[in-house]
């Protein structure tokens, strides 16, 4: 994926991301070994890395020593949190005794304006309501949604699918919102001025599916001329990776369960690829004289590079990486956070949907001042 | 995947598939096509073939002169049927005007006993509608549902999905009997004693999911010892390609999407494949060279060989074709009704089914005894 050209207006600034080092099953190592491919590739950013002190400095300081031109250490602060969300603790908990832990501290880094992005591999449900609690919702959001992009035959390589597990259940409002959210994240994180929406059912025909999805069929239909994007209709789960649409809507539930059956049918190509170039002697021949190649399939169809779900809704921008990333999925994680927030992508996304739903029902939204400038994008 | 050896009482009995030829995207050419691969490899079925009699009768002809050696004449009974069910067609028009149909006549004839199983290519909704009011629906049967069989690393290479299709929603008492039914269909189908069975969810803790999903999951885990399967708990996406479950169960929104988004993701894997192979002379070469396990490869992940999707819960076996289907696709189709219709499938679904659920509300079902002689499978 490009680049996106700095449209920020302090071009100069320094833009932080804050790293929640914790909670990941690979531990503080792989999320430091991800800032750094992070950092080396994006120059221009600081890092704010939380968790325990003391562990932390020395995996930062090894990767300072690996000869890299930039040194690890100078573009990272770390901030000492003794606590950690772990995979099994329940939101419910986190909520009443998250404050000392590393995600709660992250997160709080967005709020207070340090950072201009979070990124975690914890717990997701944790890390959905900590963000909540902590951001809270832009104004006009019901449900914030987690979008994750897709390797797909569009023009950039990728399909935006929304939402893939931040809420079980969406109404035909809801889905209209992740409609607008996800144009957004289209236009800005993919740099589509006119994203073409499509909304998942089990057919294409206008008479199927649930009420709520024909009922959010007629809301996205008119919504579309002004909110500047192209409504494709109803879309199947064989359209996620297709040519014909750039943002696919659906419930969380639906989603979450197409994003990992892609997932795995993946990992399963890529396992029996492995064995296939395994079988003969002529075949693994073939492997190493295709190797270039192979590598480069690998490479497109590597859930890794694809890492990071983005919270919208939220006042704030907030990247959940896979809790079992490595360093290239952290590292993927962290540039997309980097790109979000360069391109402040979170300030137009909260004017577009403010421009939606005029009189937001948080204080600490966009202003209609704001949503008037911004409606560009 | 093995044949599953013949265990029919009256094994001399030749045993007829009724295939609906129209319908289908390619027209009946590619039926007709897809018929004479499916009898060369199973010499010892009859077809009887529905539609206009013309116009099939070439088609036999043209394939009984191809030289195969068992020609398709002397297998394939034409029925005239003028009229055919069309993919716009409403199930509700079918359901009014459907009786001159080449579908409503295929489903006839194992209505009537002529034929074991039905094939069909045509729209679904009209052949589960068509289906459910010439067969009926078993004793205990709320919901039928589609199963399908998706490539996994299981060691039968397959595992079991429903419902794929039949119906949008389940409630818990629904997911119960697709469990039943397609512990049946893998015990049957795939040849497993006892089957794996996981219920599809956003997670596997618990208290993860739908109010429904958790009632399902304790009707299936009380039931598991009875009904002799193995219940696995909540699976993921991911699990479904996976080793550690054999059939996934899940409502008709969720597995029709999760099924093609699979189709959608294989396709474009392989599409990246084919331009990999394409890239530069080197890896032009390696693809002859490996053109043995590619070809393999390029088996194992073809949605067409594991075409049919099985409509569960109804007083005979009704096999969908994908509509899109060719010959290879059809003829996968034609060889999974064999199977079932040579294993007596559906008497051995139906025995499970009627001991959950003494009682049924159907006049056609198999009776008490039945069920007590059938329990075994």
């Amino acid at each position: 994926m490009t680049n996106i050209p700095d449209q920020s207006n302090g071009a100069n600034k320094r833009i932080t991301i804050s790293v929640d080092a914790m909670g990941g099953d690979r531990g503080p190592a792989a999320v430091v070994a991800g800032i750094a491919r992070a950092a080396h590739k994006n120059p221009q950013f600081e890092f704010l890395l939380f968790g325990p002190e003391p562990e932390l400095r020395k995996l930062v300081r090894r990767r300072s020593r690996l000869g890299q031109k930039r040194k690890l250490m100078d573009c990272c602060k770390i901030r000492h949190v003794e606590e950690v969300v772990s995979m099994e603790d329940k939101p419910s908990q986190v909520l009443r005794n998250g404050k000392g832990t590393s995600m709660w501290a992250a997160v709080d880094a967005v709020r207070g304006g340090e950072a201009d992005a979070v990124v975690s591999c914890g717990n997701t449900g944790a890390l959905m309501l900590v963000s909540m609690i902590r951001l809270k919702k832009l104004p006009g959001v019901d449900r914030p949604a987690i979008a994750c992009l897709w390797p797909s035959r569009s023009p950039g390589g990728f399909n935006v699918l929304l939402d893939v597990g931040a809420d079980i259940r969406a109404d035909a409002r809801n889905l209209l919102q992740y409609a607008l959210m996800g144009a957004s994240y289209a236009r800005n994180g993919l740099e589509l001025s006119r994203p073409r929406i499509g909304l998942m059912n089990v057919g294409t025909e206008e008479n199927k599916g649930h009420t709520e999805i024909r009922e959010a069929h007629d809301l996205i239909t008119s919504a579309a001329e002004d909110a500047n994007f192209e409504f494709v209709g109803f879309v199947e789960g064989r359209d996620i990776p297709s040519g014909r649409v750039d943002v696919i809507v659906t419930d969380g539930f639906t989603g979450n369960i197409a994003l990992k059956t892609g997932e795995g049918t993946a990992l399963l190509i890529r396992e029996f690829l492995r064995e296939a170039f395994r079988a003969t002697p002529l075949s693994r021949i073939a492997a190493l004289l295709a190797v270039t190649s192979l590598r480069r399939l690998s490479k497109r169809i590597d859930p890794r590079r694809v890492n990071g779900g983005v919270f919208l809704g939220l006042n704030g921008t907030v990247v959940k990486s896979h809790g079992s990333a490595d360093a290239v999925g952290v590292a993927s994680a962290i540039g997309l956070a980097c790109r979000l927030a360069k391109s402040r992508f979170n300030e137009r996304l909260a004017a577009r949907v403010a421009s939606f739903n005029p009189g937001g029902q948080d204080e600490r939204g966009g202003t209609a001042e704001a949503a008037g400038k911004e409606r560009e994008r």
